[in-house]
């Protein structure tokens, strides 16, 4: 699989760094478009106070999927016809994506019921209460299982993109990329230095 | 010197990061209002493909100001009238940041002259020739000198936005913003793994 089409969700009180980051990283691939959408389309803006145009999407089309997490997902979750969009963009894509408590969203959708994840680790009891059938991994910088990639909050979303880099097209590419960055990437998922555990 | 209101320097062709890691951390400053300015306004357009509005500003009204990197430096180094509005800008502030090859744009304007400073370590020898009486650091994770914090590459500019919090407001409320942002903090500025010695 490569990466050509990946669409991010974007909501009212993003994380500005859960979308820039992976943006900053899948941005580098070649002939990779990176599509901002929403359930209703227009400008969202995250809590840092950065706006972003998004396209209204109603069928899903993206094989890749990218949900961020922010202080906007406290509310979303808890909005039924929300959450059964995220489910339909999320059960069409190949790869499904979250950073930080995007997995929370995900969660509601029943979607990750059985699946290992994990989420950001200050947010990590809530986080756990949307989704009591998730299998919560409390000590992960990412966790990857069956088409889901779930990372810990905001920066460690720039340390799984790499990972997924490193999956799709290898670990050179990965390491080019965060050379380019001038990154010090955390490869090691396991390596989770902010995990209460 | 409190942050409540820092300034964005946009163009076509900024690096997504520069600009994206940094407005993560000082976005987190309680009463902190981020603008995004450009010499003409509208929207400008990452490398990565965001596209950010921002307001044309002409007399300079910002105390703090950030110059991001990316591509747009390659060709805004050669336009007079470009560099001499960055001149102003810069002037006026009481602590100018750079990212990247944003240090490009700010030595052309002649204001580094003199001044410790560094940039992106791909990009160095380019960097360099724009500005040739600068006192260019080579192995720095970012420099502090005078008024002036200048950056390594894109990913630099986190540390070095840490450190002006740390510098600020304190150590603790530093660390208090990586942790919530799950971000391994290189604090050592002379720890610089991409320096080519």
């Amino acid at each position: 699989m490569k990466i050509d089409k990946i669409a991010i969700i974007l909501f009212d009180g993003f994380e500005t760094l859960d979308v820039m980051g992976p943006v900053e990283i899948f941005g580098r691939i070649t002939n990779c478009k990176i599509h901002f959408i929403s359930i209703d389309g227009g400008f969202k803006t995250s809590s840092q106070g950065v706006s972003v145009e998004t396209t209204a999407i109603s069928t899903p089309e993206f094989p890749i999927l990218l949900i961020p997490g922010g202080q906007g997902t406290r509310c979303l979750v808890n909005h039924h016809d929300y959450i059964q969009w995220i489910k339909k963009q999320s059960q069409y894509s190949s790869l499904c994506i979250s950073v930080c408590t995007g997995s929370a969203l995900l969660a509601k959708t029943g979607l990750l019921d059985g699946v290992k994840a994990t989420s950001n680790k200050l947010a990590f009891d809530w986080v756990k209460s949307i989704g009591e059938n998730v299998h919560w991994q409390s000590k992960a910088r990412w966790v990857h299982d069956r088409k889901y990639y779930t990372s810990s909050g905001i920066s460690a979303g720039i340390d799984m993109s790499l990972q997924i880099i490193n999956d799709l097209y290898g670990r050179e590419t990965a390491l080019s990329i965060a050379k380019r960055m001038e990154y010090i990437w955390n490869d090691d998922d396991t390596n989770d230095p902010f995990s209460a555990q």
